[in-house]
């Protein structure tokens, strides 16, 4: 890569952020520094202060959001990586592997955002967000 | 917490670490600091520079190790968030849910570790180990 990766945030996903929010804002500590309905996701975004990096919420607002999906399947957990990049697109394209299909922008605290396309290798999923 | 939570690192784990350092260090371009054979958890643990934190790829070296029937159950993917704590076994105690049973102190990296004892809360397994 061009630029170095660095960890922005790590994702769990959950049913519910309120509930969840109980557990890692109430019991763990953690402050709530962004909380937003992101209408392309699908999904509530909680952004928790995690020392060096974030931890983000992503809990679905609809039935067709593809976190729900993902819930169905796995149940909550740790759901993805975001690294910070400079050229997110052009990043997340260079990630993806061959035929893995065209990068789908998204955005979460007013950045843009991609996930790498394609199937999670090693079954990690990874996304990109624009360097604070 | 008496201490706010920073999180250390973000487990992966993987069938073989020579197969997934082809992926995290050669195509991601992140550099690997500490490589061990860790015989308590009967591990290889291995940490690459992620930015603020380190990844950390934990491949078993037994069929017996816990992280062998993890990849059984759950298939290659995001194993744990890890926390740096001062006090690494009384956090993961006061962390614990009521009867989840002892704090069973670990190592990396030569310092104390320990996972918060009991099922994961929303799927997410959460260890702590000595802050640097």
């Amino acid at each position: 890569m061009s630029e170095p990766l660095a960890v922005d945030h790590v994702a769990i996903a959950v049913f519910d952020a309120d509930v969840a929010l109980e557990h890692f804002r109430d019991r763990l500590g953690l402050a709530v520094v962004h909380d937003e309905r992101n209408d392309a996701a699908g999904a509530r975004l909680v952004y928790l202060d995690a020392g060096p990096i974030l931890l983000q919420l992503v809990a679905p607002l609809r039935d067709d959001a593809p976190v729900a999906a993902w819930l169905d399947e796995h149940g909550e957990g740790l759901h993805h990586l975001c690294f910070a990049a400079d050229d997110v697109l052009g990043t997340a394209a260079a990630l993806a592997s061959p035929g893995a299909g065209p990068v789908t922008p998204g955005s979460g605290r007013g950045r843009t955002s991609a996930f790498v396309p394609g199937a999670p290798v090693h079954g990690t999923r990874l996304e990109l967000t624009e360097r604070a």
